[in-house]
């Protein structure tokens, strides 16, 4: 491909509405190029790296015995209504009707095609296993799409689906998955960690998440030197033991004016009601946050959650424990509906289901029973002290939606957890009967007895992948592709304009093409070599091959672009040098 | 691929939707699936037929120097709204909202995206000659989607369109894609044919189309024996000399009761003001139909054509003059408001603009000055008789509505026309300027100027090829694909359940894959031979090999599907036989 022909023009500035180095390199080099917000082109540079990683993804789909079909995006709502995801899927998903008024949709995942697709064509257990996959285009309505293609509303995936008689059967598909992402993985360069992505509840590995570590990374998790992994939603707290109520003091109600806050109500404590071993601190006071479930049937509902006076609610693990309910503020409007409420000074007297406002109560796990706690005592100015959980007050449950500390221990005992941020590029899950049960997929057994299939989910963001390696691979000068994803094997300038150095590099590049490489070949006539090099580096093909003063002694340059490093190669050794 | 593990089904009944062959044949051998009306998923092996038929385009442009990108297919509003063409497509558009309440739109076509992208990027007459493509997923919301993936909703086209300065430029570029065009029809296997597509008057090859000739075609299209060939909407009349009115006899108005259709009033006629020379033919009478055009906005008005009265008005080519105004029926409530059109007998007398309906009226362009017609005399029950046109009435111009039949002149003297149906798979178009202009896309000319850049826009309808290359080669018992498009090179068969048959054939099928053949072994345990055999007929790949009895003697069947010729072929000489 010679430069001189190529659709591209690299452009010197960042686009104005990037903010993470991919974004800003895979425009500035002319891989892609933004349409409307959240949704790209790919420009001839992109394909060819958009390409290479599907290529990668179907071998090693393949390997696992994956066969290849294709959905349309556009798809009827009838299915996603049996599972209720047309409703739960709230604004994100992209409706619209035909020219008959039909209801229809854009695809943000295929759960309920392959399903009936299944049901539609097998009806043994003999069929089964099978595993099917697409890499497609799917449609997100993001309320916030940034970040370039890291995060589109029009984007390609690879989903796939196994389909099993048995859950030994979906563990084995589950687990051949869970070794072909790892290949996936690790052939794109990724430096990634496998992290759970539920509570575990349904049994440990049910689903886990490849999260890329990148500090640009949307989300955040936690890992422990002893190997465990979860995102942040997925961790649970660990709980300590009841404490015996027998001689803990009796709750007392105290003044304490203008402390609606928890830094004013632990420095008043310490000021006016002093402990004798050490001071209170945000620890000792439970606080009460209030927010608004909004279902997706548009119904609101709403929520207190307790938790230690020393963290936040982290809004990622309370959407997960609510969803599919939204969350949203707790208002002035919805405040004048309580008067029970007294605002900065709201305590469990009044919030339960039981309880005057008739509120649901939740509280962190940390809050088992014999734990001692300052908290509002529901009129303004006033707390109470010594305010024992089960003995004195008790929830409606509990909820995992307290942040989590670095620092905090693991729940599998491994050690403390250290923070870190990654972008999710794959997901394993074991989806389970739920699927094959509301849309009827069932298969005779052995004994011709309808039995109920379970599922498998599977998903890579193949378009993200191509922004997620710039992320974890450029430098000041642009992108340094790793070889297997590279747009081209070589870059291959020439330095100067006199004829002889092109007729040269007309016969290398014919050459190296023999050879089977791919030669991004820099043929520009009136082009500076400073420019060229300047292109070369943001483009970030792995090896750049000069063509300059020293072919007149039969020696051309080869830089690597990832080390820098050069040196001066006879043009009779190029080929070998280039392909060892 | 073993046909044990192949996500395949294939079904005994045609879909109850299906009319045309390619239809039931690709979803009874288990190519395609209906997930909604014409929108389709592809399966294994549809897959792999879709994936060579886009190799061979991807080939072909990339021998014209065509560069590969892809658009979205989710797009914004703005761009189509300055072509018009947001309004222009009717009911065709799927229309949508994002969360926003942004108008969005589902790609039909790309001439402006693209048109957006080369203003985006370049700016130098140095830039140009380009030429760009995309093989991408395209939507239209027929209104009468069928034939299965021959006319779907969503679908697969490759859309290119070229970037010059100058006219020739252009032509350079059109007449590359005709080229490219005739080897990618060619290697497809398909007897086509090019024809123009409009009348000529931008230059006559300025847009063609490639129609695959089959009888199950919805396009109408002609063919001389001198080679003129063109789509019904491109034809034009041969006009007739103008005849001098001298001699002509007055008109005058006759008793015709009971003659609201051309055959009762020429019968009429014949009986009571018979001829001399010949009796009256219905190619004496000037019928008048009326119907009224519904604009883009909403807009209606009504149009009056006059036509000789043996033929009647093609919807297709009336359509083809009116649009982007449809068709629709002149009725009951229409004609209510004319009091002056009296049904059944309307003449020239209350038509056009300057008469008493004040109607719009269009005659065929064979109504030439001194014609002379039987026509309707405004009156229930009267027609007059030798009405002159030129003499005794004019119309507000001429319109090609008429219907074109066989035997009719080609328009360029190259003899009679037939009529003969086919299917359009491609069609090139020199767009000119229009695209550019209203979008602005100009660049700087060698003297420093901006001039606006002319552009070129040519499809091939990929998925829609899949179904076109089954509509020439099928028989009663299956799909015959040509080998260049053909899910496999071999369909391999074993004919027995002994255990000796299926080592003989794994090892039979290891050689032919070293060899680099593509098979598909059946290698299912328990099905019959005769099961076996009309799957491999109805799958229809080229080759089907045989593994039975022969096998103890060293010995093989190679089929051919096509001809059905079969021979034994030794296990040894195999590879070499069918690598030949």
């Amino acid at each position: 491909m010679r430069m001189s022909q190529l659709f591209l023009r690299t452009l010197r500035d960042d686009p104005a509405d990037a903010e993470v180095p991919s974004h800003k390199l895979l425009v500035r080099a002319g891989y892609v190029r933004r349409v409307a917000p959240g949704i790209y082109s790919w420009l001839p540079l992109g394909l060819r790296v958009l390409a290479k990683v599907e290529a990668i993804v179907r071998e090693e789909m393949g390997a696992i015995g994956g066969q290849e079909v294709r959905f349309p995006a556009l798809l009827p709502r009838d299915p996603y209504e049996a599972t209720e995801r047309w409703t739960e899927y709230g604004d994100n998903l992209f409706r619209l009707k035909d020219r008959r008024g039909n209801d229809m949709l854009l695809g943000p995942t295929h759960e309920e095609m392959f399903t009936l697709l299944v049901k539609d064509l097998y009806g043994s257990y003999k069929d089964l296993p099978a595993i099917l996959y697409q890499i497609q285009t799917k449609y997100r309505d993001e309320a916030r799409p940034r970040a370039g293609i890291l995060r589109g509303r029009e984007f390609i995936m690879k989903d796939s689906y196994s389909f099993d008689v048995t859950d030994e059967g979906l563990e084995a598909a589950y687990q051949a998955h869970r070794a072909a992402y790892i290949r996936v993985f690790d052939r794109l360069g990724f430096e990634y960690a496998i992290v759970q992505a539920d509570s575990g509840a349904m049994g440990g590995s049910a689903s886990e998440e490849f999260l890329v570590v990148s500090e640009n990374g949307e989300d955040t998790f936690v890992r422990s030197p002893g190997g465990y992994a979860a995102n942040v939603e997925a961790v649970t707290t660990v709980v300590p033991d009841p404490i015996p109520f027998d001689g803990l003091p009796a709750s007392h109600v105290e003044d304490t004016p203008d402390t609606p806050t928890i830094e004013t109500l632990v420095a008043h404590a310490n000021e006016a009601f002093p402990r004798d071993d050490r001071p209170w601190t945000a620890a000792d006071t439970l606080k009460n946050v209030l927010v608004m479930l909004r279902h997706p049937d548009g119904s609101t509902e709403p929520l207190a959650i307790g938790l230690p006076g020393d963290r936040e609610v982290d809004a990622k693990r309370l959407e997960a424990q609510v969803s599919p309910a939204e969350v949203e503020a707790f208002d002035e409007t919805a405040f004048a509906k309580y008067p029970d409420l007294a605002k900065g000074y709201i305590g469990p007297g009044v919030l339960g289901t039981e309880k005057a406002t008739g509120i649901r109560y939740l509280t962190d796990p940390r809050v088992v029973d014999g734990t001692s706690w300052i908290t509002g005592a529901d009129q303004p100015g006033k707390h109470v002290f010594d305010l024992i959980a089960g003995r004195d007050f008790t929830s409606d449950g509990t909820i995992e939606a307290a942040e989590v500390r670095a620092g905090d221990p693991a729940p599998d005992g491994s050690g403390p957890l250290e923070l870190a941020r990654g972008m999710e590029m794959g997901h394993i899950f074991q989806l389970g009967r739920k699927y094959a049960e509301r849309l009827g997929l069932q298969v005779l057994d052995e004994n011709g007895k309808l039995v109920t299939v379970t599922m498998g989910s599977y998903g890579i963001g193949v378009s993200r992948a191509v922004a997620a390696v710039v992320e974890g691979s450029y430098d000041e000068a642009g992108i340094v592709w790793p070889r297997e994803v590279a747009p081209f094997d070589i870059h291959l300038v020439v330095a100067g304009k006199a004829p002889e150095l092109f007729e040269g590099a007309d016969a290398i590049v014919a050459d190296l093409e023999a050879a089977g490489l791919e030669v991004l070949y820099d043929d520009r006539p009136k082009m500076s070599p400073g420019v060229k090099f300047k292109d070369a580096e943001l483009i970030g093909v792995p090896t750049i091959v000069v063509v300059g003063k020293g072919l007149a002694d039969g020696v051309v340059e080869v830089k690597d672009r990832a080390t820098g490093e050069r040196r001066d190669v006879p043009v009779a050794e190029l080929v070998a040098a280039l392909t060892a």
